[in-house]
């Protein structure tokens, strides 16, 4: 705690003592049971070490550990043997998958002046790994096909759909150029996707210093922003189509595997894609000629910022060795004394872009802690009433290929045997941050609630509420902030191994972590070091204490109710929102089809234009039919109807025991997401959840209730009605799920 | 036209015919009137000469004219002698008045590094007048006092009294220190006064790139936008306590006129104040430590903004010649056949910064070109009913001296004669910018309706309207500005000659111009030039033809109408609107201060806040009493059911030619505006109109209602309560003027 919040701890006590009571009811067990619990859980805290989580990120972050790398390999023996010393059932399982590194990197501008892109990040003398260059991965987004292109360049501000259609207004068609976008407003690889849509041959990624780099503070080594040459590796494999291993959708990639050939394979981008630091982009950007870009695509370069095309012409060559490599998951079990057939998971990749300090590193040693902690307990005679599994994930980095490549080899086992998976990644100073399925909300803000701030003594939960308030637009939000008992859980979209769990197989997914006072640049660089890790993110290690303390109680509690604590009123509640979204999704987008046919159709767009820039008028688009929601609306008020009364049992089930009963709950509530899977969204079976998924064009960010949703992004209004009817159906499956067990 | 717009002329003057018509009625005539004055009105077009608007600007801005020197005064004699060359009665009269100009500047960092401010802007070889140094005024403020400090520097954003809360917040105290500010967000004359009042002892105010420069489009000499070492002159006289020569409060700075001690004047900084380029800001903001300055606070400088205070220190030294000078105002007058002592007004100033191509001399030869053809027209036999007269102001820039002192001089003649004031000053290309009394909306509607845009081939109220939809943000905006017949006003703030004819004397009053194409950075510094006006500016000069033709049209209906176009009915729901604004802000303010008070209470905002950085809590604040806005209510009810009456009686008086009555509610409605004074803003009694008012903490920016408003926004209740008095006197008392005049 630093010494200036020393003064305010006496009054934030006296707050804090009044809501956290260590007595609190826990959803899922008898009052006896709970009380139980409860003290379990500070033993297990009393377990806990800053010191080991310290010395495991030093140890595991030495050397830089990308998938297939020796010191990969050597961390997850490293892993497995702690495992075991702990007493677990451990296995290291091995996928063999592809795995794209550079042979040729060079990006040129060849006039109007000549500038060959640097393309290294520089070792500094204040980062004691920054200079191990024989095993550093270089800069490069893994995936990019190969390519050799040259073309005048383009710039398409985040690359998204939608700024394409600014260029059009521009008059700009891309068609032959290579497009410069800059990392933000979406997944990286949407960037390189889009750009191919339309008509690009190449496409470059950098990171401008105002979403990344000395607009948002002092840069590394001074401060924690990202520095001139710095740059942003990363996957651009299409993930949002299916992640994992490239050459074998839907199957693990064991050796027998039947794999796609390299030339076929639809998750590899189409045009040649390169990450460069905004030092590199500076000379490219400042000859761009063509209209003075929108405001809000300006970034922090000292430059006008033009849109092209030209005057800056560019090659770009990119060569990539195409090896097949080892990915090895770490597997470690311990069974369950009286419901082994019921799984809990939890899980955190190992593999880095390179030293990844933070990511995944500061995730991964909170996690083991965790394991630590419930391997002593057992040792003292503690069993859990079900089976805990915790997973080290390896190649999580280039497409969530360990984690993918796992559930796809066990997926039936887990959709019988699983309940709940909890995954986390990079952690950092701050907030609570979990997503995750909304039958997990009452759960998850009880295990918040006994949980404490290591900065503020008071409960994570507490601390959040307090955000949300002060962070509030309106008095609306603001009063709901402050009233309502649930935390609300954001849905999850992907970007870490939870994905194949939740949008492959159905099972109730969160994931977890802290952040949003670490802030900073160091993400898939070089920079993400146990220096700059110690320097800005955690240097106390004291919300890596909090992730274990916080993974741990979920694990344990999860592991010993004696009925599961997934509700079903908290999802019902949440879907009937997202329902309403869409419904006003399609009105709104009619609306706006209208309102932009008539202001072209009258001339009131081109009479509103400056008539001495370009001015192309948005082509007249298609009357947006209305379509059909009322099989989403019957299905709702159907859910709504039944949600109430299996929350209902459930609770009966533990105000005095009966295991039978309980039993029989579990067995319903570890399959109710499932229902929730349907045939596979349009154009990318793999994923079959109709609730959650990346988005198409977001790439992480969540689309819920995606194939309604997406189709009515994309127009597709024959769609959009038959995606209805597939939620719907989805919807009444999970009602009548939740019917037959609330009997 | 360019070429571009060719392909749609034909489309939209097909749109165009449809709503323009030559014989559409003008109020205040009757029909057969009307049709004479449309007649009048196509001769008046017929005189207007591009090739005058050219030839004149290239000789009034051909040499830095600032006041007080010998081309200012060359140019009065220029003027004048075309006024008389046209057939006006015209007289020079001069004012002596206080105009300070730089001795010593000085601007050093002394710490951590050592740098000398250049403040100078480099002549260009583009630029055939920026090489006039000899008579170029330097870049300063004036009005700023002499002063000699060293301390250390804090980045204070826009140096607006909430920015200080900001800082505050932070922990940042800003008593002995000299504070950083950059231009916009407020008058600049703010700036100063606001450091001033929280104890600073110096104040630099720099362009930010982001706001006047490369971030905003390609800079001089390649674009328009302000290079690295162009700087913003400017007054930072205290204007919104009085405007005019500062040593004349209320009187005319006539030579016997009583004046006050320079030392002793309220209107003059209390601390040196000097503005810089961006080139100049860098080394001394590259250097700032102390926290990292808020998202909205930072600019495009390539660099971490810190706050301060320090590490960076700095010395500025500044003295003045504190010099009497003489101001020359050319007033030409054109009397009045029936009722010559009804007057309509005129005017725009012709002194500039610098050689002022764009301002003033833009809008000066445009009120030129009018006089000009209105002279014609008189010569072939027409004459005005009404008396005109035309003003060139001098001394704008300092501090509306020129036409406050005439103002001052002529108090009680223009209360007794002047019906309408009509301001110009800088013009551009796009749209036509009407501020003004809301009894003239359906006069300057009319008056849009009936002038074409140059570029676009429509009327300019039809580009105005296109514009409000397209920019509109909700469906609710936009159908309200595709219904609205009547153009809606702004309120008149300050910044411009309209000030003393307005709010010290309660003269209805426009103030007009064309904008919103023409961008730039050449704002107040020696780029304001020949070269780059007819580069960047209105190369063809349409833009200033069709100011020529609106501020023609509206001076020869003013001057010609039968009844005055003075309406009370668009008044009275405006002022209603504005009713309702302040009740709202008073709901708000006591909601915000209870919410913050309570975020204290609850130690939310602590919770909330990084534990690492530095937080102060605001104080907690009284709570805010409820005022009593009855007696507003009550006044404005009584306006809203009179002024319809009085709409009706002049339109009943020009359905037929009827003198006497005619006349009788000119008497009425010419002195209607007089009625909305009161005793005087408290702490600023020269300002007397009770309805509008430059803010005293905006400087340009008005505030309406302004007693009952800033009482409000600085939570001065017991003067709230008050001011609604005052306000509610005022606005009955122009309802039984209305009623009076209606009878």
């Amino acid at each position: 705690m630093s010494i200036k919040s020393l003064a305010v701890t006496a009054l934030v006590l006296a707050i804090s003592l009044s809501t956290y009571a260590a007595d609190a009811p826990i959803t899922g067990f008898t009052a006896a049971n709970a009380a139980k619990e409860q003290a379990l859980e500070s033993q297990f805290d009393s377990k806990v070490s800053v010191q080991d989580l310290r010395t495991w990120l030093e140890r595991l972050a030495a050397r830089p550990h990308q998938l297939g790398s020796a010191y990969d390999h050597d961390n997850a023996e490293f892993i497995a043997s702690l495992f075991r010393s702990w007493g677990y059932d451990t296995t290291i399982e091995r996928y063999d998958v592809l795995f794209p590194t550079p042979k040729t990197r060079l990006l040129e501008l060849i006039s109007p002046e000549r500038y060959t892109a640097k393309l290294v990040e520089p070792a500094l003398p204040q980062d004691r790994t920054s200079g191990q260059t024989a095993e550093q991965l270089p800069v490069y987004n893994a995936y990019s096909i190969d390519g050799d292109v040259t073309a005048d360049l383009v710039y398409a501000n985040y690359g998204v759909p939608a700024d394409y259609d600014v260029l059009a207004r521009n008059g700009i068609d891309v068609r032959g150029k290579i497009v410069i976008t800059r990392y933000g407003g979406s997944w990286r690889g949407i960037k390189p996707k889009v750009a191919a849509e339309h008509g690009a041959i190449g496409c470059i990624i950098y990171s401008d210093p105002r979403d990344d780099g000395y607009f948002q503070g002092d840069v590394y080594p001074k401060g924690a922003y990202r520095s001139e040459y710095g740059a942003q590796r990363g996957s651009v494999e299409d993930m949002p189509v299916y992640p994992g291993d490239p050459l074998t959708p839907g199957v693990a990639a064991t050796p027998d595997a039947k794999r796609l050939d390299v030339k076929n394979c639809p998750v590899i981008t189409k045009i040649p894609v390169l990450p460069i630091s905004y030092a590199d982009a500076l000379p490219l950007m400042r000859s761009m000629a063509g209209p003075v870009a929108p405001p809000d695509w300006r970034g922090a370069l000292p430059i006008t910022y033009h849109l092209g095309p030209g005057a800056s012409r560019v090659h770009l060559n990119l060569a990539f060795n195409w090896n097949i490599v080892p990915a090895y998951d770490v597997i470690a079990r311990m069974r369950g004394s009286e419901r082994p057939d019921e799984w809990i998971m939890r899980g955190n990749h190992y593999d880095a872009w390179v030293n990844g300090a933070a990511d995944p590193i500061s995730g991964q040693v909170s996690m083991l802690e965790e394991a630590k902690a419930l391997g002593e307990l057992a040792k003292q005679g503690w069993r859990p009433k079900r089976t805990i599994i915790y997973a080290a994930w390896d190649g999580e980095e280039p497409g969530l290929l360990g984690s993918t490549e796992w559930v796809e080899g066990h997926a039936a086992e887990l959709a019988q045997h699983l309940a709940v998976y909890i995954n986390s990644d990079s952690n950092s100073r701050g907030f609570l941050n979990a997503d995750g399925s909304h039958s997990l909300e009452r759960f998850v803000t009880e295990v918040a609630r006994d949980v404490q701030d290591p900065e503020r003594n008071v409960s994570v939960l507490e601390r959040l509420k307090a955000r949300q308030v002060v962070l509030a637009s309106n008095a609306e939000d603001r009063k709901r902030a402050r009233d309502r008992e649930l935390m609300r859980l954001d849905a999850l979209g992907s970007g870490s191994d939870y994905t194949a769990y939740i949008d492959h197989v159905g099972i109730a997914s969160l994931n977890l972590g802290y952040g949003g006072e670490g802030g900073g640049g160091s993400y898939h660089s070089i920079y993400d070091s146990i220096d700059y890790f110690e320097r800005f993110v955690d240097p106390d290690f004291v919300y890596g204490v909090v992730l274990t303390k916080t993974g741990g109680r979920m694990v344990l509690r999860l592991a010993n109710a004696d009925v599961l604590p997934l509700q079903a009123g908290t999802f019902a509640h949440t879907v009937s929102r997202y329902a309403s979204e869409v419904m006003k999704l399609a009105d709104d987008t009619r609306a706006k089809i209208e309102e932009q046919n008539r202001e072209v159709q009258t001339h009131e767009m081109e009479l509103a234009a400056d008539p001495k820039k370009p001015f192309v008028a948005p082509p007249i688009q298609p009357v947006a039919p209305y379509v059909n929601f009322a099989p989403l609306q019957n299905a709702v008020a159907h859910l709504k109807s039944v949600a109430g009364v299996l929350d209902r049992a459930s609770a009966a089930a533990t105000d005095s025991a009966n295991a039978p009963r309980q039993v029989a709950l579990d067995g319903a509530l570890m399959h109710l997401e499932q229902a929730l899977l349907g045939p596979g969204l349009p154009n990318r079976p793999w994923f079959r959840h109709q609730i959650y998924a990346p988005g198409f064009y977001t790439g992480y960010g969540v689309k819920t209730l995606p194939g309604i949703r997406e189709a009515i992004e994309q127009k597709e209004w024959a769609q959009a009605n038959e995606q209805i009817a597939v939620t719907a159906k989805v919807l009444e499956n999970y009602a009548d799920e939740v019917e037959k067990a609330a009997k």
